[in-house]
């Protein structure tokens, strides 16, 4: 992985598991266990009031020790502009990412190829978090369809430059990569 | 897990997957090889004739050496009552006696915390079945997803209370924790 | 195992993953680093003109060293026909194969064990890869329900009968058997 070989670059950490299985508790304990400025990176988009309070609610529950910024979109170029030696950077959720990707026309071979690349020549440490959405029936929905396979596209890539890759399940995580 | 240290209290062990990937099986036989009077503690209900019909082969099926006791709503209190040193729980499953619970319309969150009080102050070892729900697409229907955030959240307070969790994939269990 | 103990012959190995986990490169990657002759397994039909332009492409991709012989319905029959010492046959993918079966209105428990009998007298080396399908919300729709029931039960008996069974996402293996 020459992405992990950079002299000073951080690792880049993946937290993959099903809805409300713990992923994100779990990345954000091992994020605040490690030294380091936290940035919180949200892909969701307070798009109406509940989501905003939703949003908030989350700021504050993570505490003073966190920024937070947000990238529902512009993750990539998002990640560059903060990334810096020592940060740990906490992406949470890829698959949201991907979702606003999908829903606004982006074009997704592009922004994964721009956030594999942002990954590969990062500093800081980049912990990010996502939902396995492959292990159920084939969707009827043809976006549906799109989503879980880009999703596990994206995975894969991501997963391929990772150090450490944790499939999380009851709110427990088994690793997957371990470099 | 202040439940998994009182003296001469049993084991809480749980086991997690998808449809059909022999978790009850698995369940069986490990409820089977241990030493202690066998109780079956059903969450189905036997609300038509076809599903009283495949209760009944069930309960032929695991034998003379199982007790079977029914729970569809009231697991709580009907484990509190059955509970004892020496016996061995077995609850099958925890994901129907949600959806029961949801379909009642009663209150989710208080029959959790009824049932992980009930497993913390436990004497008997207790063995709980439950199916992976979260790993698909994001359901169109509401109480589809309602459903799903439940079990989620289910899993994770259950597998926190657990000495031992095992995930189960093509009939094979891969141990998540074992204290 | 009886079949894995048959004198020489060679290894049954089941990689089951989510939909683009990765498994059927996974699987690929590790016939080509065996010795012998590799023979592809194709349940796909190529019913329509984008399916054939696929399935040629796929074709192409995988180069000369592979043979291509194509199942979709006849699996058992058409595995025992190519089976011998020294090959590699690997099948992509049996929950095609099985959604061919219940499309085409076969007997599928039959099928079945015509399948794992084959399995158990083979002579060449077997990789399956399959699709875990059992690990979302139940479906609505009834052929999909049964779908997932029997590609579980399907599942559970061809990893009784493997060498080795691999859990696959985000493009990693985990091992769930290792005889």
């Amino acid at each position: 992985m020459a992405g992990s070989k950079l002299a000073g670059s951080g690792k880049v950490i993946l937290y993959i598991g099903g809805a409300r299985s713990g992923k994100s508790r779990l990345a954000q304990a091992r994020a605040e266990s490690m030294a380091g400025e936290l940035v919180y990176v949200a892909t969701a988009e307070a798009g109406d009031a509940e989501m905003s309070a939703r949003i908030a609610r989350h700021r504050a529950d993570r505490g003073a020790s966190w920024r937070t910024i947000e990238a529902p979109l512009e993750l990539p170029s998002t990640l560059k502009e903060h990334d810096s030696v020592g940060r740990i950077l906490l992406i949470d959720c890829l698959t949201l990412w991907l979702s606003n990707l999908l829903l606004a026309g982006r074009d997704v071979p592009s922004a994964r190829r721009a956030l594999i690349d942002t990954l590969a020549h990062r500093e800081a440490t980049v912990i990010l978090v996502t939902n396995e959405v492959g292990m159920g029936i084939v969707p009827d929905n043809e976006l549906a369809r799109r989503f879980r396979d880009e999703a596990g596209w994206l995975h894969q890539e991501v997963a391929a430059i990772a150090d450490e890759v944790l499939l999380v399940a009851a709110g427990l995580a088994l690793p997957l990569k371990n470099d």
